[in-house]
């Protein structure tokens, strides 16, 4: 059991799904009594300086093939448990990045490791079939044991992908399809508009749009990369389309002293939001949906109130626009609740939901009118994998039944709380605290302190990556 | 043992693997003596009609989660064995599309069951790593024993994605860096650069297109999508990208009796790409890359002659284009060598090479010079998936310890002359017989008899979905 003191964690984005991620703090020491951890490690312990010298020497193999720079260290998986991640030289750290916020309950989770050598579930992994035209005699009870079981209010309808770029481009199709459906308003597709596809032009490749926002990051692919805006490395020298951005509110912390200022700021945005849809219908390019995330993460823990995304949600309805909730990195539990969209109370549900990462398998959640009207025009070969649902099925009962969502909750509580006290005490190295459930992070004042801050808590035994 | 004789092989389209695929020929059977069979059925095993009852219940449900209109059947993988495929209603049938050809060594193949079985594997199936910050000791290993085994000669480098889609859209990315590192003549990147990329906008995100060919298939996501002209149900409504579209040969079968025709045929496609590239080039769109497929296969198993694309990959040098062989489904050994491209006897190697469906994880070979000069450039969180490069490592143990590639050479001769057996006999249901290894087609007078054929194939216990 990790018995560190909050005051001694530091870290930039902690994106914990919540398992294990428990510390000296006694409601959360309660909350994780029911939880099973024989299987897990009481601390950290460091051997060397991390990258050490075996990831190093693996690093240099491994950059021959491909460009392994962005290589933190290499990993004994064999070796990791709960929320320890141990490396190929025997240092063992609290792991408070969980592989780009993708692991949802930890290392080698014991009901996992069962569920792998239990027999009958070995064809499952052994043959992956091409799930629209062969799906295996189990796959709509799975989906309803997995995701349905989780399904966002609203939305009864659910499509599997294997990536979180997929899903989101998939979702993109999905909601452009619906939007020239509603603008045809019968099904009589002419001929002009199927040879004019073939080619990639209008009528049948229409001029249609996603709006964005400035900082999101909703995959890169390039359907996706036309919506990401958080870092030039992943756009530059990639063509892209002209559609609309939007500016993201940019909070002013504490919350409680700047009210009326962020009120006014997040008011800017949505403005804009419309201003955009209006002027972009005007040179002819239809806005057909507005893509979201609820936390901008990978852009750098950007929050906005729950305010701000309800009177989202009513702009998109305004204008007849789909409302996209790109849930990749948010969803799974670590903000508290299964989806963070949930926090929002919307009384209108949104549109589609997309998800990846510690889903285990990628895909979105859609309503029933943006199912697709013919077969085969959202497809793929795999359309995800069977045994990713599999797994996925097992999460899900390890987080009900150990009652992982308030125990993300509680941590996160006593994170923030640990954070804020830091920040009180070190104001000229810790600015901007905010979090929902473990989705907590910080400012610092320039990226030199923040990789000072990353080297020292790594070498204290804390996995941070950034 | 699959007993049937050849004159009852039916299908359209034939894209299995090898292993199995044999038939009552005799220096197929001596081959196929080689071939550990000892899980196998003996032949197929029908009874009712496809899909039967439990097929049609469970289509109904699904029908409530997603549009599942496009399901064949519903299929029972832990009775499925090697080119038999069985379904919930018990009927086993000869497998000849291989889950839409992703399917490399059949059904439950005792070699990836046993690995699915050694407690040493189990922890690369359940902790799921981010491979591009944190890959696991034995990555580089695993890497060099499974893809690069058998990488295509000249190309040393080689990227893992989760699918098809992602390998074309991030092998086109990997494209446009090389051509723009190229146009740039060195690594400073402006101001201007960096702040438009951010809004989708030249110069950082600059005017390129990829070159593709009419019935090309690379994938549904929006960019891949911009390469794909194979059938309008696919593109319909999806906003896309202006880029060249050249004519793909339309070949005349018997080829001996059409030499000239063909080559003239070949001629004119080959002049039509470079005119395109010539014509957007001078409205201010670079084509920065070829792409291509060895074999047409979801437009209709179109072939072309190797000269063909010897030919076009000279083109491709000579404007400075890139040339990217997209190999996602004739790679893996169906066509008798492990790259159908390998045929061709190029002098100078193709720059790009993407793989997936059979490969079991998606990614790219390329040369050295098109390698990412930054990390996180070609990226995303999961970069593929360790357990499937654990089982392809195995696979390829196979193909080469059964001789599989000779097997597949073999069974496609056998395959071909009776197809051309059939032609002849048959010529007002039957012509352009084609293929390359079991990689092998035939054209139909029109789709009602195409249907027909299918069905009563099917219903004699041979499983093709078109």
């Amino acid at each position: 059991m990790a018995s560190m003191l909050l005051s001694r964690q530091l870290s930039c984005c902690l994106q914990q799904n919540s398992r294990l991620l428990v510390f000296g703090h006694r409601y959360i020491s309660q909350a994780a009594a029911k939880i099973d951890v024989d299987f897990d490690y009481d601390g950290p312990l460091m051997k060397t300086e991390v990258p050490g010298p075996r990831s190093r020497e693996l690093m240099k193999q491994l950059n021959g093939i491909q460009n392994a720079q962005a290589v933190h260290f290499f990993c004994n998986y064999e070796e990791s448990r709960g929320n320890y991640l141990v490396d190929v030289d025997g240092n063992r750290m609290l792991d408070l990045y969980s592989q780009i916020s993708s692991i949802p309950i930890g290392y080698s989770h014991p009901s996992l490791i069962k569920l792998l050598q239990q027999p009958q579930n070995l064809s499952t992994f052994v043959n992956r079939p091409a799930l629209g035209i062969l799906p295996p005699e189990n796959f709509a009870e799975r989906l309803k044991e997995s995701l349905l079981s989780v399904a966002p209010k609203g939305l009864s309808q659910v499509i599997t992908m294997s990536c979180g770029s997929c899903s989101n481009e998939n979702a993109f199709k999905a909601i452009f399809m619906w939007y020239r459906s509603k603008e045809r308003g019968h099904n009589n597709v002419t001929k002009e508009e199927l040879e004019s596809c073939m080619i990639n032009q209008p009528p049948g490749c229409p001029d249609y749009a996603m709006l964005s926002f400035m900082g999101g990051f909703h995959g890169r692919t390039m359907g996706c990369l036309a919506t990401t805006h958080s870092k030039a490395i992943h756009k530059l020298d990639i063509p892209s389309l002209d559609w609309p951005i939007a500016p993201f509110p940019r909070l002013k912390y504490p919350l409680e002293d700047f009210v009326k200022e962020n009120q006014q700021e997040e008011a800017r945005c949505l403005e804009e939001v419309e201003d955009l849809i209006v002027k972009y219908r005007k040179k002819k390019k239809i806005v057909a949906g507005i893509i979201i995330e609820p936390i901008q993460s990978e852009g750098g823990d950007n929050h906005a109130s729950d305010d701000f995304f309800r009177k989202l949600r009513d702009i998109a309805r305004k204008h007849g626009c789909a409302f996209l909730v790109d849930e990749v990195q948010t969803g799974g539990g670590c903000t508290g609740k299964f989806w963070a969209h949930e926090h929002w109370g919307l009384d209108d549900p949104a549109d589609v939901v997309t998800f990846s990462k510690k889903m285990m398998t990628g895909g979105f959640f859609h309503k029933e009118e943006f199912r697709p009207n013919a077969p085969y025009r959202i497809f793929n070969t795999w359309l995800g994998d069977p045994s990713k649902n599999l797994m996925l099925a097992e999460v899900i009962k390890v987080i009900k039944r150990e009652d992982l969502l308030n125990n993300a909750a509680h941590a996160g509580k006593a994170l923030l709380t640990g954070l804020l006290d830091l920040q009180a005490r070190y104001p000229h190295l810790i600015s901007r605290v905010r979090g929902r459930g473990t989705f907590c992070s910080f400012d610092t004042p320039n990226d030199a302190t923040r990789n000072k801050l990353i080297t020292i808590a790594r070498n204290k035994g804390k996995a941070i990556c950034v």
